[in-house]
């Protein structure tokens, strides 16, 4: 199948350690780089990664806590650095292009970045043949969203022998492989289910970023393949998880099962947990497809 | 002797590796931290290296390219976090609160930040009672200066025996540390080179940030215990060390050897170079005296 991989970056809190680096991820989507989150040290993590710089066109920023963003700079002059004379987008609350683009338009390079804001709400904010990025409101101590990376509906595949014994003709497959019927010369009907088979199904990550547990996120989030949710607490932190606008173990989990997705990864552990198995283990007693995130993991959506 | 101690936090220049952090150092006077220029990830490395951030009070900036700034906002943020209701100040360039100002004030804590300006020049832009910090200006792309650090002139030490023998009383003990004469009741004068013995030397610390290589350093730096230069290149780079306004391990040598410091460090290193021996060679082929700047390496002045 077609390459559709997250990649762990970063998967600490506010609070820095010498256990993580602030939030970041990387989704390889077909080959195409896609950055959530850009906390200090990204670009480090990214170069460690071995991705390769002009892979790199589009940066999502969910929300503008330090923890998030900071790393975006330092980034950008370095794309730039790298010779890169292309075009990077980075979306982003509009807030952020007052803090951020003074900061980047000041270090000199060839590199075009375009910052796009995007508003609050659940939008589709990008899109391309294959590919939509679709933002999910949360409810974090100010405006921050998700991000949920869904293929698009696939073609179906062509069943050859049956194409060969009615004489479809070669320029009729790309139709047929979206869906339609073949019309015989004569005005005969032979039905697309007789032609194709179904086409692989279209996979869904969602990024859950800070935020307090909610209803709403349970529906955007529904089938994904992969769910990442932020899980900063133990379920005993609840009142603290709360207070600070973030999620517990325990939650997360809950979430991941009514919104039924295969898969869970949790993150955004708090600096106070130095050993974060109880985290995973809280979850899985509600989730059992459920993993740490750590730097460097992995994952096939 | 007090503590005057200087700390490499980063050493690697604009183009960030794996082996390097970009720059930033901590000087400790007497139990007081001083940062010098804070790249990306300084506040990883100032964590790592156990400093206390309730003692880091003054920050300096040598000038705006991002590989010597990029962490002041997670640093700053980090500090405020911590708990530290105390007051930072940031000495640089007046064009950096534009750039750096808004997304400072923008993460939330009880941290004040002050951002003072400091004009381009030589100019003392920090003094207390036993230490001065005096900026040095430099040439790079953009505005950019040094900085040295001088401890003042220390008070002499009492020779205990001629003091008793001349009763001299102890109230008046602190101006013969001084150096003032004593004049006996009956108006014989003791003069002070017979109370006193020589004060200990001050010692100073030079920073020499990103610049071609000038002779005005060499007199500002003259006599320094310990200059730090930056060696971007070797010698065989020399016309790139000139177009990009940087300095070669052996130009660094020729400063260090006709202002006379005592030792010198060199960094900045380019990411070209893997292996920094060579640099070091280079430089010590001028100036023995060399060592070369790493991460965690600590030196007393």
């Amino acid at each position: 199948m077609d390459v559709f991989r997250v990649s762990i970056l970063g998967c600490g809190s506010a609070k820095p350690t010498l256990r993580h680096y602030p939030s970041s991820q990387v989704v390889d989507f077909r080959g195409n780089l896609f950055m959530i989150d850009c906390g200090e040290g990204a670009q480090m993590q990214f170069m460690r990664m071995r991705f390769k710089p002009n892979r790199l066109r589009h940066i999502f920023i969910s929300h503008l806590h330090g923890d998030h963003c900071y790393g975006l700079p330092g980034l950008l002059s370095t794309l730039g650095l790298g010779g890169i004379d292309g075009h990077v987008a980075v979306h982003l609350p509009a807030e952020g292009i007052r803090l951020l683009k003074p900061l980047v338009d000041y270090s000199s390079h060839d590199l075009q970045v375009e910052f796009l804001p995007y508003e609050y709400g659940r939008n589709v904010i990008y899109e391309d043949k294959a590919l939509t990025v679709e933002t999910v409101p949360l409810r974090h101590r100010l405006p921050c969203v998700g991000f949920v990376f869904r293929e698009k509906e696939k073609l179906r595949h062509i069943n050859r022998e049956m194409v060969d014994f009615h004489k479809v003709p070669l320029a009729l497959l790309g139709r047929i492989k979206s869906g339609e019927d073949y019309v015989k010369p004569d005005g005969t009907v032979v039905p697309n289910a007789l032609l194709t088979t179904d086409a692989d199904p279209s996979r869904a990550y969602a990024y859950i970023s800070d935020t307090l547990p909610l209803k709403s996120v349970v529906e955007a989030v529904e089938g994904a393949d992969l769910l990442y949710h932020e899980a900063t607490f133990l379920g005993d932190m609840q009142k603290r998880a709360k207070e600070t606008y973030h999620t517990t173990a325990e939650e997360a989990a809950h979430i991941a099962a009514e919104a039924g997705v295969k898969r869970l990864v949790i993150g955004h552990f708090s600096s106070r947990y130095l050993d974060e198995k109880p985290l995973l283990e809280e979850a899985q007693s509600v989730f059992p497809s459920t993993v740490l995130a750590r730097e460097g993991l992995i994952l096939d959506v």
